[in-house]
């Protein structure tokens, strides 16, 4: 059965998923880039994210492969996809991964402004999509054909699926990073009201690792 | 210099201090004592705590027996004391602890209705204070005579000193649990904006360790 997956999502100390007044020079938000060194550092990321042959393996690299493993589509926030607010003004931003994104499989961006597809190199499209969440991963899933869906976030596309106990597995880092304000991954879902629990949790001096599932 | 501690606080990871609804059978809110699984098990607490010879070492224990290390005075919320709220009915409330509690020094209790000195075995005498938190930090610096004084909590506590930047050093714990609700410890409070820094990071199979210093 096709799983909805929350991978290698990571969130601060403090309890925040990303940084303040993201833009186009701060795509994370102003200090988001900290939270992700555990990821940064690993074989995974510096083959996938930079074509790169370093990189560490260990714990923190087996949690960032299972991020890539079984995964047919992704959703995003729109956020995510880009720093533009409102109505798309043109078709100039093609997100922030160059032309050829890390996807390579459809992904399904959730806006409430809609656009054409967006066909790029490596079997990466992304899709527009207006009507919410739910019509979100029923496309996800189709175009997954059998294969897993990835949230990517951000926070309150999460924390949208959360609440109504669509994801089946969700991996956390915690990094050791103060952030201070943004948004909190944690704050109005009441996990365990939900019917999650924590399945796994396991540390490395770069990174707390938890996995939540319904229990 | 004498430095004004948090010690072994712990969180869970979804960022709470307790669980909610504390009353007698539950000191520290529903759900609250799974917070302390790693300091339960230390050798520092069995002693400390439960008279035990028993005990884990290592890191954990490392944790757990620097909050016992040159406290000569503490500081507790109201709530910390007990289960009682508003004005005292009778004074046969004398805390969670028997009648040996485990601080051996002056404790002073922040609330909002006085009462008398509370003399108790072992070298405690919990102290009521209703002037205020710079009160109750005055007269426990005065009684540490030198020592560093622990604020034990609640989060309400906490928050307030470190708002004022008058906590010098904050060790946390987090949990690998969901509470859902209660008291969130970095809610309302921005520690990078009052000057904090994670200045240590070490994880076990049980908590990950993290201390706060203001950098």
């Amino acid at each position: 059965m096709s799983k909805l997956r929350v991978e290698s999502f990571t969130v601060s100390v403090d309890g925040f998923g990303a940084g303040p007044h993201q833009d186009i020079n701060n795509p994370l938000g102003v200090g988001g880039q900290l939270l992700h060194g555990w990821a940064m550092s690993t074989r995974t990321f510096q083959k996938n994210v930079f074509g790169s042959d370093g990189g560490a393996t260990g714990v923190d690299d087996d949690f960032a492969a299972r991020g890539f493993e079984n995964v047919g589509a992704w959703i995003l926030g729109r956020n995510m996809f880009g720093p533009v607010r409102g109505p798309w003004p043109d078709e100039s931003w093609r997100g922030w991964w160059g032309e050829n994104p890390v996807y390579h499989v459809p992904v399904f961006v959730l806006t409430n402004h809609a656009r054409a597809p967006l066909v790029m190199e490596g079997g990466t499209t992304f899709h527009f999509v207006t009507e919410g969440v739910e019509a979100a991963l029923l496309r996800a899933r189709e175009a997954a054909n059998g294969k897993d869906v990835r949230v990517g976030g951000g926070v309150n596309v999460i924390q949208q699926y959360l609440r109504q106990r669509l994801i089946d597995e969700m991996h956390i880092a915690i990094s050791p990073v103060l952030l201070g304000t943004g948004e909190r991954l944690f704050e109005g879902v009441n996990l365990p009201a939900l019917g999650y629990g924590c399945t796994q949790h396991v540390a490395t001096p770069l990174a707390t690792h938890l996995v939540f599932s319904r229990v």
